[in-house]
């Protein structure tokens, strides 16, 4: 059972969701219309046009074009469920319509497909993206449908998944193919549970489980269109899409990193419909493989450009990272299905390290500008010159030709208010801390939690109950994994309460109207060590405090950033940065001196100490382009 | 005036001249005609005796197979040069006699053009290597008419050099062509002082001069082709090639590496033979810029795989470094003419530092298997999946398909003897160190130096003059820069001499028979320092014993190995290694510790102290293939 609507009233997720509303929404409706002056066109709603035989005119764009309007379209659903608005459902409808005349008449919905090759569907499912778009159409029709009770898109996306119903799966005469790009099996699921026809569950274990199986869907379809190989990531082919082998099969995250996290949460999703415990069992394996193997500091994941992908366990550079903003989302909505199944902070802790790092720093404060690709140290010098670093933008871009990020970030922050809160038989679960309320039911009783809280920048969090009658429930909550001092009071009183295995307390009770828990997170400047076996960061620490990485800006610390070092035991003062209006970390460091011309030398060099400036890692690349690093040296002691 | 013949008697150059002469002449005789198991085969005498139309068949191979010929060759004149021998003289005879065949009637010479495409000679200037492999062939000539006085082969390239000249040069009617690769500039040098035909000397100011003028000649050259732009190298099209401005407006050294160091040999040979004062100039900032911000400790030099070349100053990443093996050879060639023009030991501590490090790391102890990539870090695991890291081969390979560097270090090993000594007016140069004998005349007096040492493991040289009569000369011993304390002695008898600024410590006396001078170079192990700037090393030290740079093995020091490092005043032993045979440092250092599977921790990493051993830089991988490591960490104090 879930809570009933999640409220968000400030702090920084709620000022999150309302750049959302205010800037990104409207962003989008213009780069998706083409009205962005400088950005490359969109061409996606255009596109939408000339598949709907209203226009003339190429289709141009990714393959996947439609997706982004569909990702606009989920992220609009989201807002209007949180903030209604008639001139913006307005705009979804009219966006709608034009999607439903887009579709063909039996059921096919693809504008590239539909424009380009109307006689090649379905023809390369490794590279050509149809499935995945139908995933993301189905998600905005859930959500929208969820927001607004308009059914018009979802009954379009009904006949599209008949139709890819009827031409694929284990039956004799249909296709036996599945996407190179997942996100169709969770978005099957998603439909599921608003349709309840057990057809789209069904379909989407058939892609699931299909994945990998021999001989290799890709290299038959590859044959059937004359071509000897299916794609051009060399030995990696079928890692790239996970389908190396069979899921079951696999115990390392692979390949593209969003393409398995969505195969990843589809998976999750799954095992929690089915009951599959094996299907469960590899989940978790993958899960501790992911964040504890390939995840940097920041929640970010895919260690390299080449196939936007994994490498293998502790390699994790941080000048060539890739941890691409769409990933590191991914890694969050998994984590939500792994804690709906199993409420342990393993996943919630990850969860909110990516979401306060690694994908907030996709955007810029004002939501206008982004970033694809994530990296924990940028030389904006080196991303010119060296061609290991081109996918490394030293400052954040207006669009993108690839434009998959921003629409993706634009659906999470417009949701986030659904991730802080859960209900089920054991209780209400409070996940994440932001000023916020939330309203459930427990037997007849109707209760309204009120959270109150300037997390992540304060340590305190106080939770009020309002309720009609007094009520027997549990309230669970996480005490996040970085915090080592909890204090816990209800009413005023401290609650002894050691913190079990799954790292969220329990406090069950009779609550009475009014009764408040509060709860005090200590968030000291922790120094952040990686496991010796990531062999970038040894010898550094990153700075973080409560969930939020920091890191050092040139614009603060001047050029060079690598010649700055903390000493052993480091003294951090919290100020709060005028521009940025968010806490940043003051702290005495050392800066290696340059003493000469010479490049190579036996002389030791001297150090002076200098002051330390650092700032939330996300909120970097807001005033001046610079350098910028994450993990910084720290003399041994 | 030169010095008559230096022999080389032992040590490790000897040993390395040796390898050449018993291993690596043999095994790229057999290389070059297909008979390495296992190998890419070359086909490049193949491909000379289809052009001489002995064989029919197809040519194979790079476009420039021709010039692992003529460095085979050279390498062999140098072998006959200081160990004549009939059947290897019989077999270059042959080879010469097959070129000679090769040879168009109007002196054309270029197996490719002749198989392939033989109506478009000279029309793909930028890319295609004719000129190259020209000059490869001249050098051969030259190389094989001092070492035999056989003068067939140079003969053919005069006829050669004469058609090049009739088709290039600024001359009405004639190309404004020069070469994508150089070589030919530096390679007419040559001839011009065999042949002392000043069209030659002419010819090769041409080809330095027109570089980079505008129009662009490559651009000229592709629109004649029908095509739009004449490389892929994007926006470093003309940099890669060094032809983005006229060399004497060059500050930086840019592009490809190689090319880089061949131009710049060209340019200071023609100061050298013109006393050109302004290109002298450009040579010795173009010095400055390569030795003191753009090389490796090791003498390595380009930074990265894309383009094979330099990026900017201070960018010296170890793991990802090109630092091909034929440029560390052309920056010490170049060093060569530098120090002809003006003795001074900042070209000869870069020709050292190269010589016993990024050089001979190139080769196996055994002369049968090559590193074309030398980089100052590998993990072979990081090797395999790494995109990145692709080039970097993490042991060496048998042949290669594009084989430039085997052969260029055996011609480069073959004629090392060369680079010892030099006599001028100004007396007797000792540059390097190394058991062997000269002969030199100072007026009518034939003098004998004889130099014992086993330099560069041992501290002691000990050279004795043998001659008729007393005669007044100096002695100009070089003090390597790595060196602070050394202690010359005359006759047992401490000579009190302060290091000049050129590092070269003149003895002017009146010589007589029997006359010993004894040089202490106290080598202790040093760590040594990269300039702040160079961000991929701070905190780190190599460590460096007189010329030799040491580095850490996996075979030796288990994997992982950046998580060793060395403690704030550590005390080093030397022992000789079982297998390398060679002096290794053995130090107490410390290892991080693995203290549980979380990927980040607050808990500061624990150390243990532990054995560590370093083994020189050029002979790692010579036992087991494994992990390699030249900068460690050094705890700072």
């Amino acid at each position: 059972m879930a809570v009933n609507r999640t409220v968000l009233r400030a702090g920084l997720l709620a000022e999150g969701a309302k750049v959302v509303r205010e800037k990104m929404i409207p962003y989008q409706w213009d780069a998706l219309n083409d009205r962005v002056p400088g950005a490359e066109p969109s061409h996606a709603i255009e596109n939408l046009r000339i598949a709907a035989g209203e226009k003339s005119g190429k289709y141009r764009g990714m393959v996947f074009q439609d997706s982004d309007v569909a990702k606009w379209l989920e992220a609009v659903a989201y807002r209007l469920a949180s903030h209604p608005d008639a001139e913006w459902e307005e705009k979804a409808d009219s966006v709608i319509d034009l999607v439903a005349r887009a579709q063909q008449p039996d059921g096919y919905l693809n504008s590239y497909y539909t424009i380009v090759e109307p006689g090649q569907r379905w023809t390369n499912l490794a590279e050509n993206h149809e499935l995945y778009c139908a995933g993301h159409f189905i998600e905005a029709a859930v959500a929208y449908y969820e927001a607004t009770g308009k059914d018009k898109l979802l009954n379009v996306v009904c006949k599209l998944a008949d139709h890819i119903d009827s031409v694929f799966g284990p039956e004799p005469g249909k296709k036996k193919g599945y996407p190179g790009h997942e996100e169709i099996e969770l978005a099957l699921l998603r439909l599921y549970r608003v349709a309840r026809d057990k057809r789209y569950l069904n379909l989407a274990r058939y892609f699931v489980e299909e994945r990998g199986q021999k001989p290799h869907y890709f290299e038959i379809e590859a044959k059937q269109r004359g071509e000897d190989v299916f794609l051009h990531w060399g030995k990696w082919a079928s890692q790239y899409s996970q389908s190396h082998v069979s899921l079951r099969k696999q115990a390392t995250a692979e390949g593209h990193s969003v393409r398995a996290m969505y195969l990843f949460i589809a998976a999750a999703d799954l095992a929690l419909e089915t009951g599959d415990e094996e299907l469960l069992k590899v989940c978790e394996t993958l899960w501790d493989n992911t964040a504890n193997h390939r995840m940097y500091v920041t929640g970010g994941i895919g260690s390299q450009e080449y196939g936007e992908g994994f490498t293998v366990d502790y390699d994790l550079p941080s000048d060539t990272a890739y941890a691409e903003t769409c990933a590191a989302i991914g890694l969050f909505l998994w984590g939500w299905r792994m804690l709906k199944i199993n409420p342990d902070r393993k996943y919630t802790d990850v969860m909110e390290r990516a979401l306060y790092n690694g994908i907030i720093s996709g955007m810029s404060l004002e939501g206008d500008r982004f970033f694809y690709v994530n990296p924990l140290e940028v030389s904006p010098e080196l991303s010119k010159v060296r061609r290991d670093h081109r996918h490394v933008a030293s400052t954040r871009q207006d669009w993108f030709g690839c434009a998959c990020c921003p629409p993706n970030l634009a659906r999470l922050l417009a949701s986030i208010n659904r991730y802080i809160y859960s209900y089920s038989e054991g209780g209400l679960y409070v996940h994440l801390f932001a000023d916020s309320k939330v309203e459930f039911v427990v037997g007849q009783t109707e209760v309204e939690l009120s959270q109150e809280t300037d997390y992540p920048w304060d340590e305190r969090v106080r939770i009020t109950f309002t309720m009609e009658r007094d009520c027997n429930f549990g309230v669970h909550v996480r005490i996040p994994g970085w915090c080592s001092n909890p204090e816990i009071q209800v009413n005023g009183n401290v609650v002894e309460a050691s913190t079990p295995s799954n790292g969220y307390v329990i406090l069950k009770r009779k609550w009475r109207h009014g009764d408040q828990l509060q709860l005090k997170l200590p968030m000291p400047v922790e120094m952040v060590y990686a496991h010796p076996k990531v062999r970038e960061t040894i010898g550094c620490v990153a700075l973080q405090r409560g969930p939020v990485v920091y890191c050092l800006e040139e614009v603060d610390n001047g050029s060079n950033l690598p010649a700055l070092s903390l000493g052993g035991n480091p003294k951090f003062r919290i100020e709060t940065d005028p521009d940025l209006h968010v806490p940043v970390i003051m702290t005495k460091g050392y800066r290696l001196q340059e003493s000469g011309d010479e490049l190579y030398t036996t002389q030791v060099p001297r150090t002076i100490a200098t002051e330390i400036k650092a700032v939330p890692y996300y909120s970097w690349d807001n005033r001046e382009p610079g350098e910028m690093l994450v993990w910084i040296r720290r003399r041994e002691r």
